[in-house]
This record gives C-alpha cells, structure tokens and sequence, in this order.
C-alpha cells in the first residue's frame, strides 16, 4: 500500500483537532509500511497523585489517533471510529510514549488497524485495534 | 451486589487522578445498580477547529472510567484496566455526558463492567466495556 | 423497535445456515425487547475428554448468532459481521444454554448487538457483542 | 520467547477437546515466532446452504484455539480465555484456513495473543486477539 500523506501534511491533518494539540501528538515516522506517532507526557495525564503512572485513557486516546492516521496516511483524510479496543500490558510512568500504526486491512467500506505503544526504553505499554469507516457517507 | 463507597466517597476516590480532574469528571449518582458519571464538555474535547464533536479518544477514557468505579463502588477501591473496548454509536457535539456504569460480573479475580453514555437529550452516544483486575497482585 | 420477523420467520431464518442446524440453535422468544436463543448440549462441544466444559468457541458462535438475529428480527435479513466480542465469565459443563439478544443501536449502515448467554440456573455464562453491516452493499 | 511444547506436544494438546478433534485443527509449525493452525473446510462450517462460506462462530473459535496455543506453546499447558475480538476481513468459501497466532505479552497473570487467519491464496480473512489467564487459580 503507498502512501498519500507524508509526514508534514500528517502532522498539519493531526493538528486540526483541539483535542491532539492538547494531548500534543506528534508525527515521528510516515511509511508505506505504517506511521509512528510521539506522545511527551504531561502532568495531566497521571492517574494518581502519589504514583503517577499514565491513565489508561490517555492511552486509549492514543491508540484511536494512531490507527485512525494509520488508515489516514494511504486514504488522504481521516475517518470516523466504529470501534476500539486496548489491551493494557504494562504500567508507564512520566516517560514519552511511542504508537505504532500498522493498517491490517483497507476495504472500500471498512478499515482496520493495530497500533503498539512502547515506552522509550521499547517496552510494549499497550497495544489495540481500531474500526474505521471509509466509505462514502 | 451492594455499594462499599457511596456517592461522597466515590468523587474523593476520582479526584485522585491528575486526568479525571483534567477531564472534569463527576459522580452524579451511586447506587445498588451502579453508578452515573457527569462530564462537561470543555473546548480542549474537540476532534475538529471546525467541526467540534467530541474527540473519540475523550468518550473511551470515560468508558473506562466509568467501568472502573462501577467495579470500585462495590469494592472499595479503584482497579487496574485489563482491556477496554468502545462502541461509537453517535456524534456528540460541545454537550454534556452522562456515563452509565454497571457491574456485570464481579469474580475473585476478574471484573467486567459496562457503561453506556448518553447525551443530554438522552440519546445514545456511544457504549462499551472494561475487564479489570481484582485479585491480591 | 418494532419486530420485522416474528419466532416462525426467525427459527426458518436461522435454519438456513448449516452450522446453525449443527450447533442444533433454536427461537426461544422473539418480542420488540428482543430475542431468545436455545442451544442444547453436544458432546462435540467440549473443551476436555475429562472436564467437559463448553468450549469458548461455540460460546463465541452463540454469541454472534445471537447478535445477528437480534438485528434480523428487526431489519428482516441477516447481516454480515464485522466484528465480535466476547467475555466468558463462568465455565458451562454439559448443559443447555440461553442466549439473549439485544439491539443497542440499528443505524443506516452499522448496528450493535449485545448478547448475555445464561444456563439452566440462570447464571451468566458469557456476554459479548458484535458490530454488523446493514446498509446496502 | 522459547518453546516449551514442539508441534507433536501441541498436537496432543489440542486432540484433547472433543470440539477441536470435530473441527479437524492441526498444528502445521510451531516456533519461537508463533505457531500456525490448520483447518480444512468441512460442509457443516457454512453459514448459508445456497452461499457457503465459512460461518464466522468458526473463525472466531480458531482465533481463540489459535491464540491459546500460541499461548501454550510457551507455558506448557493450555490456559482459560478472559475475553476474544475477532474482525471479519473477507468471506471465504469451502477452502482451508491458516491460523498464524504469535504471543504480543506474557505475564505473570495475564497473557494477551494475536491470531491472523489466511485462506489458501494468502489472503487476509479475518484477525483477532484472545486475552488469557496464566496465573496460578
């Protein structure tokens, strides 16, 4: 599958949303073989005061913005979520987090992609899927 | 299945969280049959400059919110999240959500909870489920 | 929501697949609140020669079947599935089980169909969803 | 990842449940990268006389088996599934599927595997993850 949006226009097309900006989601690497998005913590995402390890929301989040921009990059436009799952696997702590985007299947109704966080030390944090709509509405 | 934190508890138990307070999340109601979570919108929520509906990524953190002190009510504490799974059923623009909570299955190892949102207009936003961690760890 | 197909139309509907006939599913109940399937044991069901629990993949069948003709009852066709989901909460051994379905949400294209399958006992046994295709192909 | 049981091991294993043994489940290989399932079509796996492609309560069953013993292949022993998520990407029609399961997360609690199936022509029919139970119960 080739690719339609680089890395720039990733980047502007992920900006348009108060929502990234706020999270600050940022485009790392844009191939034909999926994309790479970088997540700085920020004190805001903690889920506890006294151990302030990142919500599992936030991760959530993540892993919808990393698929949905996986499906993104070889469509030219992002695309509504029908459905998303995360399965937690380790816990992170204030470090800046790495999603991997991987688009298993691009129909003429329907996508589907898989994203894997990692921490910097690449330790997989989390990994899920997401369900995209893309067809014509 | 009977509640360990009523309404008043519950709140302080969520207000631990940097990101629930973030968010805004409060507890409308706590009861027997599960709980109600309140969240106002706030711009930062917005998927879209120019099209502002609620980021998809904000209403699955609540999902699994929500599941988590439906898990938490009957409990008496806040769990980890195993997986987290989100239905979208519906836009929702710049309102307030409600999130449904509701203990499925509460085994000594293992919970499921499910939570459904609902606008103002009492429609269905979007739905899903969380399986937590409830054994010694 | 209404009901397009009745018990009789649902039972012929379902008998139309040969896996269906196999597993041996039949139309308990059909209303406008939803539906009621029954499946009788089946040695080939088990998991184990010495532990003859229901195996997790006929459960997971169940729980599709029972989605889609949740949807059925109310389109008048059956629908392809996009994707399903299943929580197995309590091993089953050797007994009948009652599977009810619910729609949560018929839209022009996509549905969601929820589904809890209890035992003779009435206990919950599993629940899961699954998302189906509605809109013309 | 090592092994810990080789594809005569896991043959064993999975000839055990009267339900695997009705399906026709083989192990084609097993290796530290994963292991891969066979399963020839049988006429009882169609969900429509008329139209016979594979029902999806099959697939989904394989993903589970498979993902399990993706799991067992390194603990030595078959573990109960918490929970299982299929997507449906292709029908596929009276062929034998190739069931490829590679474990994302081993725990000590906890292990999450991800299954991919394949028709003969190598196409993608559907994917999916099991989430498992290690733990001593």
């Amino acid at each position: 599958m080739s690719l339609v949006l680089d890395r720039n226009a990733l980047e502007t097309a992920i900006a348009v949303a108060p929502f990234h900006r706020w999270l600050g989601v940022s485009v790392r690497e844009a191939s034909d073989e999926g994309i790479v998005l970088e997540l700085p913590h920020r004190p805001e995402f903690s889920a506890d005061d006294d151990d302030p390890y990142t919500h599992g929301g936030v991760i959530g989040a993540l892993i919808d913005i990393c698929g949905d921009y996986a499906v993104a990059a070889q469509l030219g436009r992002d695309v509504p979520t029908i459905d998303m799952r995360v399965d937690y696997h380790r816990p992170s702590i204030g470090e800046t987090l790495f999603a991997h985007g991987e688009v298993l299947k691009l129909g003429r109704l329907l996508a589907v992609a898989e994203a894997r966080i990692y921490n910097e030390a690449r330790k997989l944090i989390a990994s899920g899927r997401g369900v995209y709509f893309v067809g014509e509405t």
